[in-house]
């Protein structure tokens, strides 16, 4: 997958760039990167956790990024960092192009509205289609089969996959990421009921998606009914997740796949999110909370919980109640053992 | 976002396309529509709740739609209605254009079939395809990138997004909105397993969505492996369910976000369906029935039930259940308790 | 819908096709086929399970599939074979060509690069892209507006859907069907955490999915982060499911709508998994495993067992702690009538 995308660099090279700590000789040339059980000879690898050290003697990697305090190699050269794994996810990016977006250049089938702000630099694929008055930024990429919306804005760098809508009038940030099959800026689920019918309210609010967010596949994230859908500046989203109208997502918080927020619900910053984890509606959950997965929360969590469960609460206390009930059967026998000691040795216990 | 779409009404035609009564000077002149807490001079909003009856003096709009039974307001004209949300959006749809739904024309490159049956002003996006023998009514709306298969068929003034299909001989009735990514007639999960293989059963049926249905993003409606799926007349659905094959849904049913559905099972009409709740295949669930968050119903349920949890049962008696389970910790001391004061006077207790 | 296919076949051939026993006239004509309780005159239909019997002196049909110990028959021409309904969709699928899907051609509208390798008899949908390098099997059949990217290689007799994307370099076997929607080698849900922001992860590695592997709707199954997410051969995924980065899923496992498997997970041979089931990553599930609907599962699991619940746990043991749970405020009173009993009787049992 890599044909064409291997240059060399020195150890010395690769440490400026992460201000590593060499442990090894400077000189020695690196030629692509791998995780640590399948690098081969003049590969560069990591170990983050003391669990792999193990791997420091036999790797015939030529280069490991290591902990301040981790053991030497007796076959690799060295480069201490404060945090490998992302020192190596850096260098794989920045210095081997691993993982780097193709800019494909701006497909001749693709539709642009006249009154669109396009940069020079667009790349944009087959059968794609760009609205009236939507404003795209420098170097951002978007691919096949899909649509920007009249009035949309897409910030700077933005990825934006394949079968993908931005509706109208949504506003994207800068170095977003936005995966094949999701929808930003769809209609909320929101009806006026009178007797048994529905009637659909007219969603004329947006989605404002910061810089920095990264959204999976096959996502919905619905537009404020009046007002904002809003998710902050670093969050990160799984595939097929749920953001019901006037959500707000915290900055830096992550949501694993299949989980739903209901609509006009906060989450705070920081927040940790597992999958298939449900939000009613109208809450606001604290900061630097976590959640388990398939937590079910029908009420407002302060700052700093972990909960877990349905309806969801206090982990500790959870785990607690359901060693509990992991014992029902026997503890329902001693309560009957109980029950029949007491009636053996006092008939009259039945009286009220 | 409503630029070129406000226009002036005076209290008088607003009061009479809502049969409200007014009270304040009924030429008072209305340039828009907004929430209460957002509406500025000459703005239209509504209050529904008591609770936002502060608003009835403090607000810059000019009018007000309130209940019956509304206390006056010293700065706004009122208008008088039994249902203020509802007359709000519909004067919002009307009167002033908002959230109607943009007659693109037809684009030059959607490929419609010869053999197809299209209204003279039919809306159709970029690399749209509508195959043989389809039929479209009339004023319908369909967006970029989706497919009509052969022989389906669309009511009168439907809304259809962007990259949905609509797969063959499906048929859809008037007035139906379905959103980007959905997708309408796919095959539905059925095999004849042979030892320990598994072999596709032709689905030979359809799926017919009813008048008025609405059906959100990325959402699943599979086929009729014989026979037919359908959602009866109104129903809602929000974005990412599993509706499977020969699912019945009744009328002015509601479904939120991420639930499914099973095989063959049948929802009652006017029956509430919380986010995440999951339905087994094969059972019947009774009409005005409401579903708790995350409930999993394993058997049928009558009509007027609400139910919670999983299993699925009564609300009412689940929470008592959940009570109980929420002090398991402490039952277990007090368990314990009684064990030792037993165990304390009665030493031969532990016989049998 | 079947307008065209319908063709003739004597009981003789039916029977030859599936090696059958006839009892009844052999030359009886069969002009379709259809489901028992909707056959009509001269149709084939089946009858699997007991409870249908009753059908076998009713129908109008002129032949009915039977298990080889089936009653007699007074109106039809019975064939007995060991499995009614495989041998009824193997005769629908192949004698009468139900469900087979249509070979279109190849649309001018397609867009296939240069060095990608096609078979002559390819069928390729409208606004459909093949990228550079990717390699086709004979005979496989893309829908309309999907992207098979550069690199990509699907084998012989594939179905693959609209708004479908298959990534670069993502290795599809022979048979496998792809429903519309549904994305196949996303990047993973990685990310590097350092202080509060998260970094990406690229995701160099990729995805197999083995001959006859079956993928419903609005599916996602992410790319290895490094090396490969691998669904082996005959495993089928129903509708909205999540399959993450490195997970590999066994063969002929089944998995119905909305269930999420997390990264590395490794789900073994012949598993059943009903919907919205949630795994957390890195545990490893055994063969021939079953799981309830909405099971949560948190660590791995042996094989042979049935599942259910959150945690999940053995199935037969969960149901006796449901069955104490559905019993808890009862528990309760039981609880508190020992402890008023023991005060009464033993005013000196609070003390410690």
């Amino acid at each position: 997958m890599e044909d064409g995308k291997i240059s060399t660099r020195t150890v010395k090279e690769i440490a400026a760039f992460v201000n590593g700590q060499i442990d090894g000789a400077e000189n020695t040339a690196v030629v692509g990167v791998a995780p640590i059980d399948q690098a081969q000879t003049g590969f560069l690898a990591f170990i983050a956790q003391p669990k792999y050290d193990t791997f420091l003697d036999t790797t015939p990697a030529a280069a490991i990024l290591v902990r301040p305090d981790s053991p030497q190699s007796k076959t690799a050269c060295l480069i201490r960092v404060p945090n490998p794994y992302l020192a190596f996810v850096r260098i794989a990016r920045e210095l081997f192009a691993i993982g780097e977006p193709e800019k494909h250049g701006r497909h001749n089938s693709a539709i642009i509205a006249n009154s669109a702000e396009i940069p020079d630099n667009l790349s944009i694929g087959p059968y794609s289609v760009i609205g009236e008055n939507a404003k795209i930024g420098d170097a951002t990429i978007i691919g096949n089969n899909s649509t920007i919306a009249p009035g949309a804005r897409l910030g700077k760098r933005c990825q934006i996959g394949n079968n993908v809508t931005i509706a109208h009038d949504v506003i994207v940030g800068n170095d977003v990421i936005i995966q094949a099959g999701s929808v930003i800026g769809s209609d909320g689920f929101g009806y006026v009921k009178d007797q048994d019918k529905y009637y659909k309210i007219p969603h004329v609010g947006t989605v404002i998606l910061e810089d920095n967010v990264e959204i999976g596949v096959n996502v919905t994230v619905d537009r404020g009914t009046f007002g904002i859908t809003r998710i902050k500046k670093g969050a990160k989203l799984d595939n097929l997740i749920q953001v019901a109208h006037n959500v707000v997502i915290g900055e830096n918080t992550v949501i694993a796949s299949q989980s739903g927020i209901s609509g006009s619900t906060e989450i705070g910053d920081n927040v940790i999110i597992a999958g298939q984890v449900g939000f009613v509606g109208h809450i606001k959950i604290g900061n630097r909370t976590t959640f388990a997965a398939q937590a079910g929360i029908t009420k407002s969590i302060p700052d700093g919980m972990t909960i877990s469960g349905y309806p969801g609460r206090n982990h500790t206390r959870a785990k607690r109640e359901e060693a509990v009930i992991r014992q029902g059967p026997e503890l329902l026998k001693r309560l009957r053992k109980l029950e029949k000691f007491i009636k053996k040795h006092f008939p009259s216990s039945d009286e009220k």
